[in-house]
């Protein structure tokens, strides 16, 4: 992977020079501050702060690692923090972690005196293809994901997969759904590309760049999610309800699993509606059942989930609105749902 | 006043006319979520639900009234709400109240979902005049004023002066405060005419759309306080210092009393680096201290007001930065001053 820069993503492989380059071109004059998790600081905050020279001042914060922390007494933890240091306005946040600390950080920096600027530099393959990208900044509110936020951009997002060698393999297909889904939006070749690599990381490196630009062109063209950007919930709307079905129990998936799932059964219910055909759904059950096997549908908690689906923010009045495939690289936007005919999906799709 | 439209406020007389043609224009399809405090709930509450059709089927959530209101813990509660009413994403929310109602209410507006759209019914002077402009949301945090908060504008403004006939005294002189800004903003024709006022209710009616409009022109050019729009922070750097102080004792003061004594003090600092005449500096004292005689200066604490400047968010690094005036309608942005410079100005405005 070459070191190209657009706009506001850098895909690198030397992220450290690459990092300390923007904050010297950028943010001179600007105080820094590091937030990062505890586990990702474990394997690469030292080398952060000795190799990235504008960082030498920096302020760290550490914070816990896990979904636990997109939490508002942990924002109010932070804020704190952020006044006791007398942090100015013209201060620059580096948020370096995965989705958690991109969506948590990002929220932080877009509320702390009306606003500082923010760099994302995902260490996760989630991050890296998905959440540090296109501005859905958020916390977990009263048992629901992602409900208190903001849409704001990060100034720029540095992309190295060099952090992915230490990632665990549950991380890696959980992210790898995401990059599912952006092959599912872009086209059949990119779709039969991954389904090829399995979700294997040494195969997927080259495919993280395709994925993260498919969610880059897309969010440039829609960053409050009015239209186009609602492409990028497929899977979404039924696997935000699997998932967060399952973290209301005892049990918990990765939101990638939940997006997998999601994708399946939303694939089914486009079935159903005539949308796609039943070949295209044939292919997208096979290859996603090889990684993603289905739980047994007693295991599925239907009534919790729809619960969750009701409540969903992308939901305009009582309706459940869904983007639905028509084929790969085509999608329908505002398709209404009945409860009935996802559970139908649901349940048939076994 | 004339009914008046401009791209996002509305000057009017009858204000409950102009809601319902606003939200029967734009907002048909909507949800509508009304946010009012208890003292403005009383008086007009009804009156809103009964002659505002388009309100017939709102959610109405009421709030305590006050500063204290301003909280990261109602924010919680009223996120809570939202959430158990299932409010959706394509809402728009009713802030009626004051300055605390619209800063408190479009933060929640602007972080509820990632953003739902709202509308300011501003009640009270300083709200009419200044708050509810401007897109500048925000709760108080850690003792330190709006230190928490976003840019967002409020889609329209909806200013009537029948609000303010129940107005206590203490509240119009506190709004006053932010007119006088205003005056010395735009030029002496305009302050003149409101030191003549005295700040009497009746005779600062026609002057209520003049000193909106010069909030409302400076911010349409410059919402995220780049440049232009710290002009607006006059009299507000050692105003606020003045106002956290007497907040963090025992005693409280309005704001815009902080404001008119931050734009005395802040006067004689000008005048102290030669950027004013001793002339006009007299003038504006003297039209000031007619209507807000200053306190004596051993009550004023400070060592405790300079603290809380230091933490002020307009700071840039370490530097205490000012807009100051150089005369009538002519400001000079981001002037540096010492600690030693402001202790003298407020000591030697005696």
């Amino acid at each position: 992977m070459s070191s190209s820069i657009n706009d506001s993503v850098i895909f690198t492989s030397s992220a450290f020079e690459e990092l300390s380059k923007y904050l010297n071109a950028h943010y001179r004059d600007h105080k820094k501050v590091v937030l990062i998790d505890e586990n990702v600081n474990e394997i690469w905050g030292e080398k952060f702060l000795v190799d990235v020279q504008p960082l030498y001042e920096a302020e760290v914060i550490v914070i816990p690692a896990g979904e636990e922390t997109k939490d508002i007494e942990i924002c109010k933890e932070i804020w704190d923090t952020l006044l006791s240091y007398q942090i100015p306005r013209n201060t620059v946040m580096i948020n370096i972690g995965g989705g958690v600390t991109t969506d948590l950080g990002g929220f932080i920096a877009s509320t702390y005196k009306r606003g500082i600027d923010f760099i994302n530099v995902p260490t996760s393959l989630m991050a890296q293809v998905d959440a540090s990208h296109g501005g859905k900044t958020g916390i977990d509110f009263a048992g629901l994901k992602n409900v208190i936020g903001t849409f704001e951009l990060p100034k720029t997002v540095i992309v190295d997969p060099q952090f992915l060698q230490t990632l665990p393999e549950e991380e890696v297909l959980s992210g790898f759904a995401e990059m599912l889904k952006h092959g599912l939006i872009r086209d059949k070749h990119l779709w039969l590309s991954l389904i090829e690599s399995k979700g294997k990381l040494e195969k997927i490196y080259p495919l993280v760049e395709k994925c993260a630009r498919v969610k880059h062109e897309i969010v440039a063209q829609d960053i409050k999610e009015s239209g186009l950007r609602k492409v990028l919930n497929l899977g979404h709307t039924i696997g935000h309800g699997i998932e967060s079905s399952y973290l209301a129990t005892s049990k918990a998936i990765t939101h990638g699993t939940g997006v997998a799932w999601g994708i399946l059964f939303e694939s089914k219910l486009a079935l159903n509606k005539g949308l796609v055909t039943a070949e295209i759904f044939q292919e997208i059950k096979t290859g996603l059942e090889s990684i993603y096997p289905l739980p047994a549908l007693n295991d599925l908690d239907i009534p919790l989930i729809l619960n969750f689906l009701q409540n969903d923010k992308k939901n305009d009045n009582n309706a459940i609105k869904l983007v639905l495939l028509k084929d790969f690289g085509d999608l329908e936007m505002d398709v209404e749902a009945s409860t009935e005919e996802i559970i139908d999906a649901i349940k048939t799709s076994y």
